[in-house]
Parts: C-alpha cells; structure tokens; sequence
C-alpha cells in the first residue's frame, strides 16, 4: 500500500541557520523558503536525489509545531510522509485495523497541493506519520 | 556532499508488532529480523520505492537504543543516514565548520557494513545524523 518515502520533516528553531547549514556544511540542494500560512509553516526544502527534506519552522500563532518546538527547543523530526494511491482505500484499511487518523479522518489539501492525512503516533511506534495520495 | 537518504531508523518497543504492522497494515516489503549483535540491535529492513526504514529493537545490555525507548516507550525516529561518497572528507568539512562527530571521530563499520559516523544532535536541528559511505 505504502509506496515512496515523500519526504522527512524536520521542525528547526531558526529556519534561515538550519537552511544554510544543509546547504553549506551538508552541501545539499536547498530552497527558498515558502510561507505556507493555511498550514501554519514556514518551508524550506531540500532536495535529496531520492527523496526530500523539509525543514519547518512556525508561522502565525497556532502553528501546530509550535508546541513541538517548545518540547524539542533544538527542533526533532516532527513526521514523516508515505506516498499512497488512493488516500481513501489507505484510510479505511487502517482503520479496519485499528489505527487513528487525526483530526475528522478526511482528507486535507496538504503543503504540495495534494490530499493528506496524518496518523495517530500512538499507533505508529511513537513516529507522526503523512500519508500523501499521489 | 550528501547524497541519497540512505535510510531512517525507528526505534520500537515490540519488533514482531511493528514488522506485521508495515507489511499487514501498511502493505510494504518487510524483510526477518536481522540480529546484528555488534551493534547492539535486531533490525528489520522494510524496503520502500526510493529508500528503507530500519526498525530498530534493542538486543544485549548495552543497546545504544535502550536508553532512547526508556524516555520514549511507544518507540520514535531514532536518526537519519545520508549517503556520503567520502566519508573522512565530509567529517572534516564538518567538523572545520564546528559540527561535533560522536565517539571517537574515527568511522566504523555499520550495520550494512560499510563505515559509518554519527553527528552531534544538538548541532543538526535536535536530529542524530548518521552518513554512510556508499
């Protein structure tokens, strides 16, 4: 069901430091950062040959990294996203089997325009987990 | 510098758990525990599309993963791998830079056999960051 590792998501404190230091020290491709306001994030991403990172830092007052930031001041990978088909079927599998889907278990238009939904870490060995249609 | 991610590793609290849990529930390619006593772990690979995510269970009593499901009992995102081509020249261009390496600085031989180091968390965004010389 699961297919491509979309991307890992960092939460930074200080998005400009962390941009530079991936392309700087870790010589990665690095964007420019996108202010993403339905989303509550600023976005910086790099790209990997096979995959993506995506640095976020909040924006506006009710980011929701916001209090993952004051848990983790360094900052701490906040999630990570599959690549699914059919975002639907994925979800009532799961949910046949158990597993919670955060918020009302319908699918939002996630940062790259596409629908999303996140499950619940509890269910997922501690680990927030995107599932992205494609 | 860096490359491909190479990988990213989950520490879990129940191995057989959270292998069924990817190949049942998430429908992905999860290979048998692998014991890997040198480092202090029994790992399953799953293997995704573009990458894999290494579950990670401690074995023997000095697991480095002990300590890290001890503050996080449900399991979480243990580090990252990035690829690297030369892997003494990215430490020292890290560590030029300030970045710290763990241990004694000198690379080993990790767990898919090839030299490894780890860097300093607190100086990549609160995240363990393993390169891999591939």
């Amino acid at each position: 069901m699961i297919g491509r590792l979309n991307h890992v998501a960092i939460a930074v404190p200080d998005l400009d430091a962390a941009a530079a230091q991936y392309r700087d020290a870790l010589g990665a491709e690095v964007g420019a950062p996108q202010a993403e306001p339905d989303h509550g994030v600023t976005v910086v991403f790099i790209t990997l040959p096979n995959t993506k990172i995506e640095l976020l830092h909040p924006l506006g007052a009710d980011s929701p990294i916001a209090g993952f930031l004051q848990k983790n001041p360094s900052g701490g990978i906040h999630h990570i996203c599959y690549e699914v088909e059919d975002i639907i079927a994925a979800r009532d599998n799961l949910q046949a089997q158990g597993a919670r889907v955060l918020g009302t278990g319908e699918p939002k238009i996630g940062a790259h325009g596409k629908p999303v939904l996140f499950l619940h870490p509890k269910d997922f060995n501690g680990c927030l987990v995107e599932l992205e249609e494609v």
